[in-house]
């Protein structure tokens, strides 16, 4: 037979979208094969074997003309056995090809699709939010390991290696592959159940973490978020990254204590307490892992790494670590690292190999779970000046950009969540969360949570009543402040204005002070203004102080983290002074980004190496000993005055005028010292 | 103050011996710190704080012209207040200085006692055995840390870390040191009841395993033998190299079979039963760690380390492995490389974070324990052509040099342990041992175990009342028939000669063959002396296989392994012709040279890799399918005859003349076949 021109020219060309990666190879030579020997992004579990399905790939369609490809009609082999089967039982979209089934038979451009990518990527919903890259840390491998033979004593074991590095060459295998005890343990059962042929996960290509007989297709991840009050948990495929399942319980350690510091001292008042708080946390998760493991109709056993956050104190809670060094000055950590950890070792029921990351801490007050909002929202990644907020019962500040970072921990206590207000109670149904207040009228209108009329639409009381109006959370209360400013019933230094009662019979006067009613079950009162004028205090003199640290009037972005800063309207935050003033297409509401940031650090290995890199040149700022943050805040406890502080904002709404701060600090100076304690 | 002539010449000038290392020091510089800079080996735990009291040194006497040193006299300080305290506590020979707490004035020789070093040499008790150096995988380093400081926050870990580079430079610490999670628990608790002060364990320059408050100047290890039939255990301060405390005690595995065959044999007929047999053999351990502590009063959390050695079934049955698949062939290990473990992982209950090691097996027949017996006799350090021989229920041969290792497992069966022998019984109280036949009254002298009068020396019958003669082991069955062979009473075929019987009433007629009383209660019966053939030819066959391999008519040194060998007369095993020809006075019987092996690689990190090394290029030859084998083992059947097999032997004894093979196998060939499986 004549040659064809493709073997006169010396093999077929091949070129791989979108790395543009090409090269010429033998007819014959199956895609993936090309695809891997060019470091072309494919994935594959089952090593060629037209299994697993991973390494699909298209023709690419349109004008190849710069690579002189003039036809691809009949440059790829027709489907093999391999890939009909596959079809058959699991079903292959239409142009879809196996790669690792295909040969190539003359010059094709390829496309690679994104689903087929090791390394794809997870676009998130918010626009400018950096996409989650998977890079995976454990991987599965299919592998046929050769028989032992007498003549030849190895270990199956090695074997097993040898195989890893045979069938998986261009892969990263170590040289010198190691595996837990597990696995030893199972490996010769496994090896001969599967007929020599087994699926192993590897652990940064060098450990054996897993082994299972015959071939395996997905391998999960744990996130979870432990939150002094809640726990969440986000069950992720590994390779893939999906979001299979989520959860989220209250933390158990409520019971010892609402708050943090209140924790700390059940520990100093009961010594050894520290082991209970530990016990319950851990219990949690593994109850938080058997919900998702449940819901995505998988076990526990198949989730083989975790990653937590979580403030420091549940950071060293849930390493067992007695956390009364965090209770007071100098808030020192045990350890500021990440820490890697095995899962049995922390009383975690997962495969019996799961493996541990914690983010590191940043500082006594500043933790994992900041650490895992910086690595979400990298603020090291921008040219503009980023302030991060994350309020949850205290507020973590971080403020920089690409050439340095700051962050602080402030003390605003937890009237955010609704704690401290006379009618205030946790985002729950039932809690009103939205405030509009008629400035003429004084009328308010307002919603609650489960409901979706505003409470003077049609059908608000047919729905309302079902849960009734138990009281008023978080955004509720800074929406209503806000409102009550905007309509002249609040002063700016924070008194209800008596004078207000002429104007309408909402306003009622409480003996000494005055309350606006919101609702026949719920009134504002002073004491409720003052408790979140000290928040907002602490707030924004934190935030003042990481600026003046930075050397900055103004911040270009803002970054509102935290379940308080995903349900809160960001222009009344600025009404009330909460945040330094900002472009309001500027600040975002990123939710949990957190949970986001254990989710990056799950599904890809440079991410870890990221936010241990960049926490490490975190400047660490002590707001506890800070003589300027006294100043800030006591500064910052009127509400604040129109274009000088806030000249974006005011393009949004009229802002009263502002009273002198002497007038303002006559009654709420001492009590914020005395509050100034963390909580 | 004019300068001295010292500061002149630029600084002190100091040489260190033994190892002539020398530098120029400024005046005042610590000699400690003069030596490690300069890359002397000398130990310290304390740091240079005059507490431990490793780092004692001594002027150097006699001629040190070629220094040009004339006289040392004033040239270092007086003894400084740390100094004086350490004498005065703990004691100081004559002549010796902290190095740490003296300073030089002037030129010196300063010389560092063996004992001061920290790759120390243990000399062993044989001219010709290699010293075991200490090169320490634990090591402690008693730090002062840093104290926390809100305005630098950083954790505990990072500043104690910090402290270890500081305080130790040239120790090799490495930059990222990490640790154990129980270290983490304990971390701050510690640092605050030292007062900033505690000891850590670092292993291999990179892990915290372990940290107390204050100082702490030891740390134990534990080498473990883990036989069939016993097991035993060293306990080794891991600095000094020390021997602190030894004991052993009965495999319990045994209650579910003597050999190994008939525990594989319980497991395949009982699925899960390995877990019943891992868990008495790690109890065991736990035992025997409690044992050793007791004795050497610390306790089992002072052991940090522990190294394991066994035959390939004891080795997987310790990691928790199903040993079936070594109970046929292909005999397959699960690994065949060293393994690293946490003692939690093997649920021993030694020092929270301490590691065991298991030596590498060879091959399904030849293990960690074989490995082990290496180790310690280095045959792989050798110009010398030897050949090592561990005689257990099985034996373990290894032939080779420098240029090529080969090891093989011969099935002798336990016949040399007493066992299958009419009146045989292990080493035991009661056992004869020793015996000599007079070859013209075909009369016996005997020694027996626990008794220090031979049977025919006054007071042998006052003394040997206390136990009676209850049976004769393995050494005692090799000589008596050496010596029935040497008087004419056994032919070279292993008849016993009923013509024998006309000389002496010690043989009599047993009906269809005779035997030879060798006391009231102990006779030797012909079936005993074809369980010694059968034993000996295939220890011999085995040998003399791999003399085939390797391409060897003669071998230059012999070394008998394992209780048999320490016991046995070398002489009498060539006599019956256990082993090949070799001078006498190049043959050694070494005792527990796996249990030595295990020591070495406990003390020495080296030790571990040069043995990962050295098994990786031992050549394994399987016994069983080598037909080389069979013919060897038929041959050997016989009792050899003078000088052609054994021209040194034939120098020591006279031999019988020989039978011609075909006389020999006639009564002994179909048996030879019968029993040639696994035991």
């Amino acid at each position: 037979m004549a040659p064809s021109s493709t073997e006169a020219a010396g093999g077929t060309f091949v070129v791989f979208t979108p790395s543009g990666k090409r090269g010429r190879f033998p007819v014959g030579t199956p895609v993936l094969q090309a695809a891997r020997s060019l470091g072309v992004d494919i994935d594959s579990v089952c090593g060629g074997r037209g299994i697993c399905g991973r390494c699909q790939v298209e023709l690419s369609v349109g004008n190849f003309s710069k690579f002189q490809i003039d036809s691809q009609a009949g440059n790829l082999t027709e489907p093999a056995r391999n890939e009909l089967r596959y079809t058959e039982k699991r079903g292959l979209a239409s142009g879809r090809r196996l790669s690792c089934s295909t040969k190539l038979l003359g010059d094709v451009v390829i496309d690679v699709p994104e689903s087929s990518q090791v390394h794809r990527q997870i676009v998130r919903k918010r626009a400018e939010a950096r996409a989650i890259e998977i890079k995976p840390i454990h991987k599965l491998h299919y592998v046929e390991v050769r028989e032992p033979d007498m003549h030849d004593p190895s270990g199956d074991f090695r074997r097993l290696c040898e195989s890893l590095r045979e069938q998986w060459p261009n892969w990263g295998v170590a040289d010198d592959v190691s595996c837990d005890l597990p696995v030893l343990v199972s490996l010769q059962k496994a090896l001969r159940a599967g007929e020599w042929k087994v699926t192993v996960c590897l652990r940064e290509g060098r450990r054996v973490v897993g082994v299972w007989p015959g071939f395996r297709q997905n391998i999960y991840g744990l996130a979870v978020d432990i939150g002094s009050t809640t726990m969440s948990a986000h069950l992720c495929e590994l390779a893939t990254g999906e979001v299979v399942a989520s959860s989220g319980v209250m933390n158990p350690q409520i019971r010892f204590g609402e708050d943090l510091m209140s924790r700390v001292s059940y520990v100093m008042m009961n010594p050894g307490g520290e082991v209970e708080l530990t016990r319950v946390v851990r219990e949690s998760i593994n109850y938080l892992a058997g919900q998702v493991a449940d819901e995505a109709e998988i076990t526990r056993e198949d989730i083989i790494d975790l990653v937590f956050v979580g403030n420091p104190i549940m950071h060293h809670l849930m390493l067992g670590i007695d956390p009364t060094e965090l209770g007071g000055a100098p808030f020192a950590l045990t350890i500021d690292t990440a820490v890697n950890l095995r899962a049995e070792e922390l009383g975690l029921s997962l495969h019996p190999n799961a493996r541990v990351y914690g983010l590191p801490c940043i500082a006594g007050h500043v933790g994992a779970d900041t650490a895992a909002v910086i690595l979400s929202e990298a603020p090291h990644a921008q040219d503009a000046m980023t302030l991060i907020v994350d309020v949850g019962t205290n507020a973590e500040i971080v403020l920089g950009n690409r050439h340095r970072l700051l962050a602080a921990s402030s003390p605003t206590g937890p009237a955010f969540e609704g704690a401290q207000i006379s009618s205030g109670q946790r985002a729950a149904p039932g809690a009103i969360e939205r405030v509009r207040i008629d400035p003429v009228t004084l009328e308010p209108r307002f919603r609650v949570i489960g409901c979706e009329q505003w409470s003077d639409e049609d059908g608000f009381h047919d729905e309302v009543w079902r849960t009734g109006v138990t009281g008023i959370c978080g955004s509720g209360i800074i929406e209503v402040l806000a409102e009550m400013y905007l309509a002249g019933i609040l002063k700016a230094d924070g008194t209800i204005d008596g004078a207000a009662a002429a104007r309408s019979s909402r306003i009622e006067n409480d003996g000494r002070t005055f309350v606006y009613r919101l609702s026949p079950e719920v009134v504002i009162t002073q004491n409720d203004v003052r408790a979140i004028q000290l928040a907002k205090a602490a707030l924004y003199a934190g935030a003042r102080l990481l600026m003046d640290k930075m050397g900055v009037e103004t911040v270009e972005r803002v970054i509102l983290a935290g379940a308080f800063g995903s349900h809160i309207d960001v222009k009344y935050a600025m009404v009330l002074g909460l945040i330094p003033d900002c472009r309001l297409d500027k600040v975002w509401s990123v939710g949990n980004a957190a949970g986001t940031g254990a989710r990056m650090a799950l599904l890809n290995a440079d991410a870890r190496r990221e936010i241990e890199r960049v926490v490490r040149r975190v400047e660490k700022v002590e707001t506890a000993v800070e003589p300027r943050f006294q100043e800030h805040f006591v500064e910052a406890m009127a509400i604040p005055h129109a274009t000088a502080q806030y000249p974006n904002l005011s393009r949004e709404v009229t802002l009263p005028e502002r009273p002198s701060p002497e007038a303002l600090m006559g009654g709420a100076k001492g009590e914020g010292r005395r509050r100034r304690r963390r909580t």
